[in-house]
């Protein structure tokens, strides 16, 4: 009899500011295991730390740093050529701050997942790379690190590398993702982008844009919650997981082997 | 034969931010025995703030969190009628921010101290003196605060309110320092003020503006740092407190009892 | 024959930041004769600013700097206590920052309105007051600045002062707004809402909470447009105005009397 | 006879931000003609703005919006990979926010010059110097920008552009800028600067890092005055102009054309 697969869902929260919301993040709570919580840098306010951490361990999921450029208006999306030092060092601030209000909630900083513009700047750039993850290193030497498969962050991370894939995106034949500026690097159709995940979990293949099949090794899975039809297929690509038989359970903690 | 008496000498530090640097952060190490370091909140950034940790943990230096309203540009000088609730966040915010550099220098944040203007507004508004309490509480129900005798701040710590002193600070009979609006509120001489500190480590009691002697119960004496002139006091109050016999000691760990 | 009443509508407009929305501004757009623009103090950034400006310009709309405490994470809703002279620079700032926007739009900043705590604080506060008039006098001797009358605000702004009503607001019978923290400060019936808005604009009078008649005399009316159900309310205090003969222009420009 | 020489010399002013300072503005009034003020983005705040606009107008000094990324804690030096669009917004407001002041002080924003890292990045990327060029044209069409020779910034201001040298910077054969990551980048001895500074304005000749005079076309030159020795080394570029029967005068508002 084959191993059950185990499959982590992680999804960005906590990202609204002071009056601003974003998001639908009750809703998200029920699906996801990994909760990927903004540090006030890109998005998220001391009050939506705490309730977001409150939440999120009510219901069990894991509470991850999900840190950022320092850049509010432009909500981290923008690329910042910070000296590596000083990038190093608003990481270990940003897992820091969220760390206390994870402590309070009963739980603790389980992950780190640059977002934005950091998280694509961390696919390729090894300085920027190896500053992120010496920031996590400073706060916490055994911290898990969640990034792209072949990026020079889980490249900089070594054994606490968590490699994650994206639900709704495109593949190219050789286990990379589409650019965005493809027209077709962005999947809405809730059916199939369950139907591809499940494949993931299970067999961790998708289907390439070139019809191919190919293997990418993930132990989470990203989606989006930003939108009211980015809930819906988040919630799609749970039931289909749950119906599948795959367990749906957050890397922190675990003893994860690629594959 | 009298018990030799104790006394902390605590200071602000890392309030520089970016490329703006503000005191002399190196001599007043030398000096002090805790380090009230900004957060990033009035001042502060996370680079500085880890030079900080790092400098204080290599002199021996207690570090506490310097918490403050979210004003930069005011440098946390000037009251914010915040939501108590959030104002609490704030705080564990900061604290959780300076706690993961404190760790990663070998120590911990071992109390905190609210700066300026929220220093100010804890003495007599009991909301935010719970709100600060709430959040330092949080973050840690047996972190010492640092405090104004009398104040509500260390009405609401209880027995985790430690009180400090001003050395340059002129004194009522009743024991409450003189408003600095009043012309003699602020003292100059570097040995009245020596002088001064070391009755209030010896004796508990401080000559009032009034000529009388009265009684002052405090763990801590603050000094300041933010001009050359202050440094050189500084010293002056650590030498005549080491001539007296007095012990300098950080309060932090220790099981302090009001006299 | 009577003479046509004249009446503005005034809204707060452009009140996003970043990628955070708030607001429907394309329909106030249609609503209203004038907007206060926030200014990036409390919200609003260079984009959502420029955009705003060139969209109510096309649609012949005034414009005006909704002017604020620098408080992007309170939404400029917390009282500062800051020094007069600071919030008169910070108000000159905020001016011509939205001055730029408005004259590449074709128009100018044609008033003032000061935002949610600095609009609370300049009620009653004389010092605060006239930092703002100074802060605007220093842009334009000539500007006008639209408060709530009686305020400190409008008594500090002298000629140039323009009174508003409330749309939704209860009155007591002695012409103030009856505080939010009582139960019935706030209107939420449509119909309701509109009727008083003509009687305000055609009479001056409002019925007060005390079920008496009251004078109001006011040269604008403010409406809300922050969730669906307010815009809705803006359109029907519109139509029913337009069908009641009073005819809906900006006070900009004018030479406005008290009544 | 020879025509009098005439040149500019322009200065960062303004560049404190809250309690924190930054250079000795009081001596540099004295010694440019032209002040370069910080408009709050990486650093300047409106009341430190409205200062400096102040004293410079009393000292006849013209008044340059010193446009920067948005990026207080990293002072602008800090490459942001911003939205075209939106970095053209950003102009805009900050010469708006600037002008504002310098009306209110009886001048106007004379002219533009970009920040740190904007200044760079606008040397070689033609989208970020068109983008700056757009803000400032939507500001005012007339308004002269300076830069760099041959800079995307110049060729993108077009007829508005003014070419300024530096004081203290080597300069290679081709008449660029040695760059600052070699040895011999920056020059700092206050004579030899004084003489080339000379050479620049009467001849607009500099000597090369390779011994060699090259051409450098400037009709402004930037001098420094973040440290005591630069304040120095400014003075004496002024007196050895004026001993040199150089015109100081500031560009604004004069019809300069390439050597």
């Amino acid at each position: 009899m084959a191993p059950t697969a185990v499959i982590d869902l992680n999804c960005d929260l906590g990202e609204g500011f002071g009056v601003w919301t974003l998001g639908d993040d009750e809703a998200l709570l029920g699906v996801v295991t990994s909760a990927n919580v903004a540090c006030g840098f890109h998005a998220g306010d001391p009050s939506i730390m705490r309730a977001t951490c409150d939440r999120a361990a009510a219901a069990g999921v894991a509470v991850g740093a999900q840190v950022s450029y320092r850049d509010l208006a432009g909500f981290g999306r923008r690329y910042i050529d910070v000296v590596p030092q000083e990038l190093a060092d608003e990481v270990t601030y940003q897992i820091g701050a969220l760390d206390g209000f994870a402590r309070a909630a009963g739980t603790r900083v389980a992950y780190v997942k640059p977002h934005g513009a950091l998280y694509n700047t961390a696919v390729t750039d090894e300085t920027q790379a190896e500053a992120v993850v010496e920031g996590v290193t400073r706060f916490s030497p055994d911290l898990p690190i969640l990034g792209l498969p072949g990026s020079r962050l889980l490249a900089a991370a070594g054994s606490r590398g968590v490699p994650e894939a994206f639900a709704d995106r495109a593949y190219t034949a050789a286990g990379r993702l589409v650019s965005r500026r493809e027209p077709e690097a962005v999947l809405h159709d809730a059916a199939t982008i369950a139907a591809r995940c499940v494949r993931l979990a299970v067999e961790g293949t998708v289907r390439s844009i070139d019809d191919t099949d190919v293997a990418v090794s993930a132990r989470s899975i990203c989606v989006h919650g930003d939108t009211p039809g980015a809930v819906e297929i988040a919630r799609e690509v749970r039931t289909a997981l749950l119906d599948a038989g795959v367990q749906l359970r957050a890397f922190a903690g675990d003893e994860w082997s690629p594959r």
